[in-house]
């Protein structure tokens, strides 16, 4: 061949990951011997549950042969159990496909509500992987944006209206959000469904976060609606950041629209199913303690707390009280986060360490936005974020790029 | 809503698995006591190996984190000593992918090499699953036949060209194949890459059966020529069959072609990571013993045997000698092999026993191809083989839509 062949076109619009493009430069200033706190990525280190541990070393299946397509009935069972403990019990194992974490499912919604170049609403700034998923599948994501003075709450009525066209076939949130933090409303939620009742939309809710609402807050799930609009709610869930086990990669896809789940199951074959290890490990959730569950819950509100109240104390930043989940967009007093972000990891050091942030250009569909905008992840326990606040604070004030 | 809202066009026109669709009337059947032979899927009875039965047992990473979205270190390092030891010594790990599943590497390869219409072109009959990809991507598979009477293996060289359009992008093979058995010559390889060297095209190379051939054959792997065509040549693999961990959903995409290789590691950022748990496990291949691999393919070959020996008695059955793989396709003397699959786990018992096949229409691309025929995979005991060669003997002599 004398020039390369090309690929599609369509491979080189897949973004890389803004939480994980600067990992090279991170792994470079480990090899240095550099400490690199990493508030990038979404990667608890909270503990497994040892009910979940004990399923992994009990292991006895023997071959480790493939796992059913729709899911391993005792993870179905344990999904459905939980989600009628939630109050849903009009759901049944049939109503959930079991997915190879949340990726999954947000990839499936989108390719079984979505023709190529049809159009889905998100809220920006958006979880980065929405873009992935998109490409892949040819659906257009259309932003609406929100901003930190309202704390990334969804904007009026008809702001979201006027953005529907007859290519809109669905809006996608997510509550609590990824990366705002931002809890959404009883009265939000409400508005949305009145927006795809309206338009007749799909209506596609990402909860993977949806226990780690703080100051006595609740999650509004779409499970709320789905008998009010059951062909139109489609609820995507992980057990990820729940039970502290992403690299599981055991999710849901929750519908009520038996032509989506048919649709989804066949999907789901093609692939054969996801991991059997990880599909009855994760079947264990249903004996996690409580106790266990709160003290997570706690630890993220006290984590989110002194993030809070550290970062607001930095001259120039902006960061509005993040609700729940455990990220927040802030504002930083700087042109450009993604040179920000690695000359952290490539020429920032203090007494030895440094931090690895995720540049939240890639959170935005819009180009030019969050150019001065990071996301933090509040994964690591209270010591390393107070470091992590101490760190932001040297490093801004030595930024070289800072803007005056 | 008055109406069910419209789910996406290509949604409905993903196939069930022919592989599975039955599933639902073998389960009815085990509930009435019935015992149901599987000869449907290739989720063989061999035992994993021990040292990755062991390495589950072992675990104490905790939490259970993502995983690199590239690959864990050490699992890339795994296949690399592997491909070199098979004398491909010219791979680094960069040329490597990890994959869930080698689903998830056919899927890939057909995003990567292909925009929405373009075409691929598969050799009919072919594994069921790449028509489920092929319709997520929007990629159209231009079948060419092959039958038994050449033991299904290539046409000539002009009849390949002649299905060459302008929209062509690649030609996907598999051998060992899935689900014919045969196992492609030097000559046939040496031919495809001749005919993509001249159109430019890529040779996809779905190698998940690499060690079945059986009677002396060696497989001629597209690694082979990765050097002599390494923008075109993509080879896809599994652990799934090799180690006897279909479960585990570990795969790897394999090029030299630098452009795909960084785009499919957007794609996997966007899916985060394979599981941390398989992809550790799945790194102990490099300790599987040498006799424990022998002992699967002498295995293997031996069930080959029995069942091609007891297939070829029974009147009107059409079965050319497998060479390789744990599948073969066979024709009976029936109309409607769908119906006959079914109709097995409905109505025919003897001795309380039934058996599974996979109707074959489904491997076809051409409507009303494979009509009669089915896909029996031997992944079961030659007891259980030789059971299942007297179960069909029988229910040809009695089923009721028999062509005299």
């Amino acid at each position: 061949m004398m020039k390369p062949l090309p690929v599609s076109d369509r491979l080189v619009t897949v973004p890389a990951s803004p939480i994980r493009k600067l990992v090279p430069f991170a792994d470079a200033a480990k090899k240095e011997g550099v400490k690199v706190y990493h508030f990038n990525i979404g990667d608890p280190d909270i503990e497994t549950p040892e009910v979940m541990m004990e399923a992994v070393r009990a292991w006895d299946r023997n071959p480790i042969g493939y796992a059913n397509s729709h899911g391993e009935a005792p993870l179905l069972t344990a999904l459905n159990s939980y989600y009628h403990g939630l109050g849903f019990s009009f759901l049944e194992t049939r109503d959930i496909q079991v997915t190879m974490g949340g990726s999954e499912a947000i990839s499936w919604a989108l390719f079984a509500t979505c023709d190529t170049a049809d159009e889905v609403i998100v809220f920006e700034p958006f979880y980065s992987n929405y873009n992935s998923y998109a490409i892949v599948h040819g659906v257009k994501l259309v932003p609406v944006l929100t901003t930190a003075d309202t704390g990334f709450h969804l904007p009026a009525e008809a702001e979201i209206e006027k953005m529907i066209t007859r290519k809109t076939k669905a809006i996608l949130i997510c509550t609590p959000n990824n990366p705002t933090g931002t809890v959404y409303t009883k009265e939000e939620m409400e508005m949305l469904v009145r927006i795809v009742k309206k338009h007749e939309l799909f209506l596609l809710s990402d909860e993977v976060y949806r226990e780690y609402a703080y100051d006595g807050r609740k999650q509004t799930s779409l499970l709320s609606y789905m008998e009010e609009i059951p062909d139109q709610a489609i609820m995507l869930d992980s057990l990820s950041k729940r039970y502290s086990v992403c690299g599981l990669r055991i999710g849901a896809l929750v519908s009520r629209n038996t032509e989506i789940m048919q649709g989804v199951l066949h999907i789901g074959q093609g692939r054969l199913s996801a991991g059997l290890i990880d599909q009855l490990v994760a079947a264990k959730l249903s004996e996690v303690p409580q106790p266990f569950l709160d003290a997570i819950h706690a630890e993220f509100e006290k984590r989110r707390d002194v993030l809070y109240e550290g970062l607001r104390a930095i001259p120039g930043v902006v960061i509005p009280k993040p609700e729940g989940a455990f990220y927040t967009i802030v504002g930083l007093p700087i042109d450009d986060a993604e040179h920000f972000c690695q000359w952290l990891l490539t020429d920032f050091r203090d007494n030895n360490e440094t931090f690895m942030l995720a540049p939240a250009a890639g959170f935005y569909a819009t180009p030019g936005k969050g150019k001065n905008e990071v996301r933090i992840a509040y994964v690591l326990n209270t010591v390393a974020i107070t470091r992590c606040v101490e760190l932001l604070k040297k490093a801004l004030e030595i930024y070289p790029k800072k803007t005056a």
